[in-house]
């Protein structure tokens, strides 16, 4: 159901982590999705772990830090698989537009505690660490913007309000929104699988853009 | 610049409370907002309104309970706008769906940190008082969906994937998510109003129904 997901940086967190560092990784995912970074203590994680307490800190600084490492790497995967899909599907900005689309949905419905960790927790990380991530976000919604102007100026799209950079940015904005923030609704109750959903959301983004038919 | 919104439930926070009530609640939307719930404590939000720890409890049980009268309430207060806003909106469902699009927009830009508050910190309630919530979101969703599926039976809309119950519940939450998560790239850099964001919002969601021109 995730096949159009193609890892380039692995799909192990933290990226190029120990077997060790994976599982306290692992726990930290299941217990920041349920409870929030906030409320989860370091004993917490260590002790999903069979792991006293402190030997958390013979791999990550702080809960924070850990909190960081994941929520970089995760957007870090995003962004890689990202370029990747977009250097292999052609020089079509709809088929760019629909392929982009179809990573975003899959990885929002198919690693749905990472996604979830990612684009909620990340608002509680602060200073240079918080910026960094911005700054890959940046780069994701970029990406989507690209694409758009790249359509816009060849007469596939027609963006609603111009095609203009702002009118392109907020198109894009609106079609990673929607992207990442898929519903537990369309999760839990929607009769269709990943791959169904992948293919209507690429539908509905492309509505977005005002691609012109054929 | 949110003369779309029309609070029918009273605009203060929680609905129906006492002045100092609305002015605790006031602080606890500024708390929740930028560091989260789970982080605040019962003395943060009492040392903002310049009260004892102990004052809180004359006014609400606990800060989970104080949480789930806000989230409540502004759910409340949005679903009835958007129950007023279908009543004044006339019988054409594209109509119905631009100014209910205006409405969710006008709240999330508008409302900025209530929006966020809700739609955020509303995953952190439990029992009763989450499934409340939920029932307050699901009949959000329902009004959308009812609009859409209007429009696709007289064939105002095409729906994305058919014209199915299914179908239209994805385009409501979708449509729908797209306002709650209005990107704070819109709000910060986008050189438009809010009135424009409302226009342009309108005119993606219109897109996203598939509405047929005219």
């Amino acid at each position: 159901m995730t096949a159009d997901i193609q890892p380039s940086l692995g799909d192990r967190l933290p990226i190029g982590g120990t077997a060790l560092q994976a599982k306290i990784a692992a726990a930290a995912i299941e217990l920041f999705y349920s409870q929030g970074s906030v409320a989860t203590t370091v004993r917490e994680i260590t002790a999903a772990c069979g792991l006293t307490p402190g030997a958390l800190y013979n791999h990550f600084a702080s809960k924070d830090h850990l909190l960081y490492v994941l929520v970089r790497d995760i957007h870090l995967q995003v962004d890689a698989q990202m370029a990747a899909t977009l250097a292999n599907s052609g020089p079509n900005p709809a088929d760019q537009l629909a392929a982009t689309v179809r990573l975003l949905v899959g990885h929002s419905a198919g690693f749905r505690k990472q996604s979830r960790v990612a684009n909620r927790e990340f608002t509680f990380l602060t200073g240079p660490w918080r910026q960094e991530v911005r700054d890959i976000r940046r780069q994701i919604r970029d990406r989507m913007t690209g694409i758009l102007l790249a359509g816009a100026e060849r007469a596939v799209f027609a963006l609603a309000g111009g095609d203009d950079l702002a009118s392109a940015t907020l198109s894009s904005v609106t079609i990673t929104n929607m992207c990442v923030h898929i519903s537990a609704w369309a999760l839990e109750n929607y009769p269709l699988t990943i791959s169904d959903l992948q293919d209507r959301y690429a539908q509905i983004a492309l509505r977005v853009a005002g691609a012109r038919p054929g």
